[in-house]
């Protein structure tokens, strides 16, 4: 590879239902300079997550695909950052990037492995962290049932909700994925929503009504939960994979008799609503995986070339655990 | 009519979809007399209401259909109660019934006629009261709509919102009710689902989209506002008229992209969540009434014979403001 070239991954067409490789190019273009406040930025790790499908129905073709990063400062122009530093930040699916004031975000080293800081400890952690004690309000002997189970979300909402006393049910697309939630994790039940029939399955490992439901997937399968809300249940709507490649809404039977007379809440959330606690989420989130009360799993595809084949099996729940892009050792 | 006589309509055989006057038997039983704790009541006007169709598909066959009246004490053997008494209380579909310490409620005459305490000083105005002020938790300057806007719960509800400052859209199901939303009590637009495109309506009518949006119905207009969700808007799912009548769910398009890409919360709620404030909300409306601040309309059936009848009209909409069976004048 020659110096000072720059690979990015860029928005080719805006994908009509699941997204192809075909929707993507990989371009060159030089490493771009850090102007006066700005740092450069060397991509480590890259976090590939579901929600970025709902980027590229409205991002301009030929842009950069937006995600998150941890990397390392080559240059730095900004106060308070020198070569060398660990930063996280929206690098987006190119191998440099620029960062300033407002983008980068010092990692803190005592609290892990640097990949850790775009997944348990990252974005994914704290929307667990968030979406179920803020939304969810789970309360000990509750009944918490959590889809994509298995997930970088989903796993942790499933630990935090265990710590706190609560009975945990899983929903995971694979025997292996409920398997691992409840032999490795602790959960109390899992569920194959491929295999089982979920409404059915629900009758049996939530026999009195599920109180919290964290909702990352949407469909079918929130329509199934909603069958056994509990009086006064709370359900946080954090994401939608099923529904993702769907340009209008498709039809499902109507849900809201269930929350009617159940009296429930049901809340869309995303975790960008609380900045101003992300340190304090991150601080016990880092507690918690030390003292081994939150374990995590890593799904990682090494070389930056492989984006969009490993974002496509995301979509389509082949990957078990965070999925990571290792981009570069240094 | 023979001396006594209680005349009671029960239920002959649970609904099928709409119900039918066949469904509903009127036999006659002697009057009955109260125990030790009980008083006799006399029924005076008889509340008929959406959410009773919801009942008749789980009641026993054979039982007098419950609902909601205001009557006089005819026999007391309840301290604290004596003959002539005006008393709220669930009697149900019959001329004379018992109630005792847990379900007879003194009726304040200084509030009004004695036909409001089943009406916008009774269930329907605090449905209205606790579940826009406590469960939609309006703001000066929201935008809030209101299904089944000229009801008797609708009504309360734009008029409130109205008081607090809100911009209110009301949908309604004749222009007739449309412009008596608007030209009489006030609301800022209002929307005839039966001849117009809700959808559409609702760009015009709520152009910076709706925070508020107090569902009396379900179904297609509810589906219609959910597109048009203000970020962070609050929605209190109240009743569902236009399902009540399906066994089970019908299809509709999936709504929750919307809740989430709004960070908006959805809750079911019934006003029997909140009995220790009861009197307060009572009090209030009370004022506003008395104040020309909150006007009510009352659709008056006379005649005990007609109870199905005009319950099967409500439920197709056919009444216009808060329908009532006068039972009796004395």
């Amino acid at each position: 590879m020659p110096e000072n070239v720059n690979r990015q991954w860029v928005l080719k067409s805006r994908p009509d239902g699941m997204p192809t490789e075909a929707d993507f190019d990989l371009v060159q273009t030089p490493i771009p300079s850090p102007e006066y406040g700005q740092v450069l930025i060397k991509n480590l790790w890259m976090s590939l997550d579901p929600y970025m499908r709902g980027q590229m129905g409205s991002s301009p073709v030929g842009s950069v695909i937006v995600s998150e990063s941890v990397g390392r400062v080559m240059e730095s122009r900004l106060d308070g950052f020198e070569a060398g530093d660990i930063v996280r930040g929206r690098i987006g699916w190119q191998e440099y990037g620029l960062l300033d004031v407002t983008s980068a975000f010092p990692v803190n080293p005592d609290y892990g492995p640097i990949s850790t800081s775009v997944g348990v400890l990252g974005m994914p952690g704290l929307t667990a962290y968030f979406g179920l004690l803020d939304v969810c309000e789970p309360k000990p002997g509750d009944t918490v049932v959590v889809s994509s189970a298995s997930g970088a979300v989903g796993a942790v909402v499933g630990q935090i909700a265990k710590i706190g006393g609560c009975r945990v049910v899983g929903i995971a697309g694979s025997d292996e994925k409920v398997s691992y939630c409840v032999d490795e994790l602790g959960f109390d039940a899992g569920i194959n929503y491929k295999t089982q029939d979920v409404n059915e399955a629900l009758g049996v490992t939530a026999p009195d009504g599920v109180d919290c439901y964290f909702d990352n997937v949407g469909g079918p399968i929130t329509e199934a939960v909603m069958e056994h809300l509990a009086m006064y249940s709370r359900t946080v709507i954090c994401g939608r994979i099923s529904e993702y490649n769907e340009a209008t809404p498709s039809m499902g039977p109507r849900i809201l008799r269930y929350i009617h007379s159940t009296r429930s809440r049901i809340q869309g959330f995303t975790v960008n609503q609380y900045p101003a606690q992300f340190e304090e989420g991150r601080a016990q989130l880092a507690r918690w995986v030390k003292s081994g009360q939150i374990k995590y799993r890593e799904d990682i595809d090494e070389g930056f070339e492989n984006c969009p084949k490993a974002f496509i099996g995301q979509l389509g729940g082949a990957n078990f655990g965070k999925l990571l892009i290792k981009v570069s050792d240094e």
